[in-house]
């Protein structure tokens, strides 16, 4: 993941234009299933309308003598996002008041954008900001901002049944790591990884600008995605190793939260949990009251917490290999479990005749029950109401070791997995939304 | 308030009698619309009749040699309330066991009364019954007890919706100030209020004297109060500056409860809870099983926890305008609250576009969505489920603050008031009576 | 139930044979009304097959020059329940391969079992096991294993109702005493109680062996136990006075559940709180998935707890007159209370007149109210809803204090009982399985 996320650090990503696109297109050669589709400026998507494309090509600030202070050349985050074209002799007074500093981070160059407002801008480091003598300056911007299109990609891995796990992540933000290119690259990496494994679930991957691009996304598919759509996760913030953040859904105790915090439990141990008061990314239009998707988020330090966010020292020393194949794991193990989550019942009343099975130990002294503990709680919370996630957590195991259990006793005959829809079938995510 | 109250505070009151009647006359005069109801003598009541009616003339004891001893002149409590007429010369120790004192609270008079039982009494402070010397008494008490009238008092201030707010009080404790007038001061001060606003809800504000009151009261109106009462509040003990107090319903989590443990929450803080198992005034009917009404009190020191309760040491210098005002505010809060208590969804699935509807920023940097954070938290939570209230509680914002953005959502365009009966519509105050 | 206790100590019992009969006879001598019931070998229960009847006379070890080692006659632990036969001499190293012993308790003779693989074996302290020479022994077991039954008892006691409480206990262990024969002798002492007063619920009072035992007769039984059955417990463990224990049923919650804590509330206070993961006796098949009675277990301490556990050690000295009187004691309010939890309602809406009904005292003070208050509070959740279990847990008082209130109010007109399957009521024990 460490090669790709170098790649895409250095492309000038926005909400749209020749950056996102070759995003997406290199995201394509490495998943080849992935199609794209592009949406035209002012088509609507419930309250919103496709913005312009924004294509950017140059911009810097020089004083009247020809000496540069700003270009973009020089980093991404120079400019304000999306602004308009400029080519203007200006006094540093009327200058800046088109600067965009931190005081409180002087030497890092903050993100700020301007989607919706027609304005211009630079991004700079506070304290280059200071420094700057009155006088005349030099200001050009060469950008478009007209109609286009808004693109994205999608990825649908169909499974055995039309149950869906969503996974979605954003490539709308320029040169950040932990806070942008880690997303994109767990996705193509549990995309690579879900591509070559069976499938119980059908899995849709989704590479958006953030906001609008889900907002789009869900305006042309919110039926399918209410009617199939299980557990969904919004992959961000993947990279760094400090710490591990839980992003509940809006109402929680969906499968989603229930595998999430399940997981990281077992795998993890320690992590922050947050509310969704506090969520940010697009879990805030899938769990919209209107839309009510079962999204949840796993991440490391999360959007807003962490001192280097939306800010040039959101870089690639903040992530490493070592962090990222962590959450790689926490998020395969989170997939495993929602694959093995099934209902099962005993076939019988009373416990099985484990011995006669070959499942249990023959000899009965005071100690030798203890060993088929495990397997014997499985069996006694598998009454065709609790999912196997459900009993993990009554009996205190690990799901995935549950589900090999629960594996061996239906090749055992002891128990059989309850389909879908079976009278007197309670699934164990009441919560969900189907 | 203050003014009332002590007007209020020397009448003679009890269960029926002229001190009750010009008390209701009294409040009559300063809220109009108020109407009084007279219900006879030996009329039945669920379990119970309505007992004769008291009218107290004076009440002394002499000497022998003519020596005043006691004189109701002096203070109400001095009589058993409901004593029948005496006039006759005794011992001492025949004389005793017609008086009542409090060892533990040897200055104060107690209040005690016998309503359903006949029997004569005077009570006064134990240090005065213990310096009686033995020898004659006259003792002459001059009042009737016949078939009469119990009075109460009704004021219905209609809404734009027949769901109604119950707020009662009572008027039958002679010469008590906290534990008596201060009920009835804030029911008046309330329903001028609320005279004078335009009102959602209908209000129903009763002044009946306590236990008997309420069940006549309950057996005449029952059927519509049980379909029609969404929230009630028993008004008494609101004058001391102590501390808060808080008496839930019978099963609590109605919206009397919700409405009032947030308005404690947010406007005061620290306050006593109490259990239904402490109740004492009129909710013992009203949430009583076979009534079942959603009724709660918010008070200052409860009834039968501070020392001067029920004693002539409940006097004036025990409440203040101050604390009469704090009372006001949250009751006003409270109904307040109620009135903006809408259920709302939001027109549009996933977050509407603000900006445009110039509710929002437009300039997005890592700080500014802090700023929106409540208005956004109000519609993630707007699913046409929650209530404002519950809204509220899930965000930890004040209610009236959410009303004021819910409103100002109303207008932008953004939430849309759900109708009562909607289709989909669960109320958040699932545990209310109707 | 010391001298029962003495008498059945020393009975050879197993999973069937002549020990568990005798044990059979005797419960029947003092329990006329029980009836033995035998099922024949090769006989399917659900997942399994009753097993040969084991008959077994005499074993012992010896060696080469006649030197006794090893004699069931001293002890019955000493043989491994369901030996095969064997006469046959054998060094050392192969005798060994059949001896069973416990390092960490090296003079007890530890409880071992083969019901269902062919061995043989002997129990013996560690201590004698490490001292044995090399050399040649003669090992003798006069034993059948074949075709033959398997018995047990069953009481029912018919009530006013069909409505159910079941009493489970076992008789297959041989000579161990907390862990076996305070089991069957409290459920005797139980039984000839029960056979002696009015029963508003039937008894089903079972004697069975443990796990094919009570799988036997949940396979003969399991629709009509499943239809009547509110509440069960596994008599076990009930003779030594160290602590109390408490097993909940599978998913809790059970009137079985809530009793038992109620009166180990009331009248134990302080006890061990078990988890179902926990289990180990007969609610292992009485809560299984298939089953799924509401069958919880009170105990002392509770076996595979304490050190004497499965060993010699669990002896007559363990247990006391004392401690079966004090468990009789909970298991007797155990079922008092479930005789008494009914569901009552008011007869009037409104606080009932109770001195009018000479239930109140008649004279109001500031302390009279404290001395009905439990009369009240059974009043004020006496709403159709709440059985009398759940009110008690409400106003905090014992359910057999509760109960006489009640009866005193139905006495004197204020309450009556709800009848089952009146509309609008709801029993509390909702998680009831009928």
């Amino acid at each position: 993941m460490m090669g790709w996320i170098r790649d895409l650090f250095p492309i000038h990503r926005s909400l749209s234009g020749p950056g996102t696109v070759e995003t997406l297109n290199y995201i394509h050669n490495l998943l080849p299933q992935l199609t794209l589709h592009k949406v035209p400026s002012g088509k609507k998507a419930f309250d919103w309308t496709v913005p312009n494309e924004w294509t950017f090509r140059e911009a810097w600030i020089e004083t009247a003598d020809g000496e540069p202070i700003v270009d973009v050349a020089d980093h991404n985050l120079h400019i304000l996002g999306y602004s308009e074209p400029i080519d203007a002799e200006m006094d540093l007074e009327e200058l800046d008041r088109h600067l965009y500093s931190l005081p409180e981070r002087p030497d890092a160059i903050p993100f700020v954008t301007s989607y919706y407002k027609r304005r211009w801008g630079f991004c700079l480091p506070h304290t280059k900001r200071r420094a700057l003598r009155p006088g005349r300056y030099r200001v050009r911007i060469d950008a478009d901002l007209k109609p286009g299109h808004l693109t994205y990609g999608e990825l649908i891995l169909p499974g055995e049944t039309t149950d869906e796990v969503l996974l979605s992540t954003y490539v709308c933000h320029p040169s950040m790591a932990n806070n942008e290119v880690t997303g994109p690259a767990m996705a193509m990496a549990l995309g690579r990884w879900l591509a070559g494994r069976d499938r119980r679930m059908t899995y849709r991957i989704l590479f958006l600008v953030e906001t609008i691009g889900s907002i789009i996304y869900l305006s042309q598919h919110l039926e399918t995605m209410q009617a199939r759509t299980k557990a969904g996760f919004v992959l961000t913030c993947l990279g760094d190793d400090r710490t591990w953040s839980f992003m509940p859904s809006r109402l929680g105790g969906t499968l989603a939260d229930r595998v999430s915090t399940h997981v990281l439990d077992h795998a993890v141990g320690d992590y922050d949990r947050y509310t969704f008061l506090e969520r940010g990314s697009d879990e805030r239009q899938y769990c919209s009251p209107g839309v009510n998707l079962p999204v949840a988020s796993i991440m490391r330090s999360k959007y807003a917490t962490y001192p280097e966010y939306h800010t040039s020292d959101d870089d690639l020393d903040l992530v490493s290999a070592d962090a990222l194949a962590q959450s790689f794991e926490v998020y395969r193990r989170v997939i495993e479990a929602i694959e093995a989550n099934r209902t099962y019942r005993n076939v019988f009343p009373g416990e099985p005749k484990l011995d006669a099975r070959g499942l249990y130990p023959d000899l009965s002294t005071a100690e030798s029950g203890l060993t088929v503990r495990a397997m014997m709680n499985v069996i006694a919370y598998a009454d065709g109401h609790h999912d196997l996630l459900s009993i993990a957590e009554i009996i205190g195991e690990d799901v995935l070791v549950c589900a090999e259990i629960a594996e061996k006793l239906v090749a055992g005959g002891v128990l059989e997995p309850v389909k879908h829809g079976d009278r007197n079938t309670v699934s164990g995510d009441l919560h969900n939304q189907d």
